[in-house]
């Protein structure tokens, strides 16, 4: 297996820069060998690239994309915390809230683009525990926001 | 105090075989000795037992039988962690997601068909901080998701 | 900075009573030093001070308001398992549950209400990642449910 800068050249990705906190919060905590992030919303290039509810304004494939980008976005974070992505030590739990449309029951379909995603950069180390919801609305329109907390080394 | 496995057997319950991973993602995910569960809904018998939302498709007894469901389904996922239940050490918190009907605001209601299943099965040991929160929708169409956390010995 | 109780007391504020737990679920739970609360609503003197949905019921400033008081009800149960408010060592992560009407998307400024205020409090060791969701309905009908995890001393 790659290590995990590896697999995202292979990808033909890059980490996107670490948005700056926009309050009294910031992007993570470290406690002891746990990280904490705050929750990602599907922001590029400083805007949201995906807004609106999945099974309204996007179906699955799409809804999927956008919980990659806060997959993506999440890790950039993490990266940002430890000094480099290679020294995260594994990703233990994943919470993905999924802005739904009034019947969409497949917030299970729209996670996986974040689980997929996540192991395919990380492999063993990427399977997470994982919580998949269905919310009525999102920070910022965002579709998907994900929470993720990842162990670190020390 | 009886064992756990044995409340079990006073009240006639067995736990239900531990569904299989259907992403990239597991069951559960052990962290020193923190035991982190995937959500768990009213999977039964490889189907769900209990769709459609609090307050419109079910009253408040029939959706704390789900969330009674969806704990019995987390305790099996943790059981099955450490090489059965008396093995746990306690349940540390629980997040209930109540797929609601708008103006259902009973959820902390339905959440204590969980706390109480929890309790009963592990006494003191069962105590465990809570959040219970109404979505808009859940996978597959559950009508209850449970997030636990346990603690493990060692 | 001041303590903790200090700079409650410069705003001239007290920690509220803690509430009794209402069911088989406990108002916090420590594991090593970690401190898990349960989801605090707007309790206020014995009844919620605010109910209704952000957006519809509520605007955002009212919404923050909302937001600080569960705040407050959080750090109250959080100094009250360490004997003290100026025992605990930091905040860790906030999660923050916004009952939201259909297309209200201002989660992250009411979840600042929330943010603000603890940092005021805390100062440095306020400083926490969060995430802020809107949700279809919380218990009793709460604006906001906050769900916070301290770390502890030892």
């Amino acid at each position: 297996m790659s290590r995990p800068s590896e697999r995202l050249k292979e990808l033909g990705m890059t980490l996107p820069p670490v948005a700056k906190p926009l309050a009294a919060y910031v992007p993570y905590v470290k406690h002891d060998n746990l990280l904490l992030l705050s929750g990602q919303v599907t922001m590029k290039d400083g805007k949201l690239a995906y807004q609106g509810k999945a099974g309204s304004e996007h179906d699955i494939e799409a809804a999927q994309q956008a919980a990659k980008l806060c997959a993506l976005n999440a890790i950039a974070v993490a990266a940002d915390a430890v000094g480099g992505i290679d020294n995260l030590d594994r990703v233990l739990k994943v919470v993905v809230y999924v802005a739904s449309a009034d019947g969409f029951t497949d917030q299970h379909l729209v996670a996986n683009g974040a689980s997929n995603f996540i192991q395919e950069i990380f492999g063993e180390a990427g399977v997470h525990a994982r919580a998949a919801v269905g919310v009525a609305e999102l920070p910022m329109g965002s579709t998907v926001e994900i929470d993720i907390t990842f162990s670190v080394k020390g």
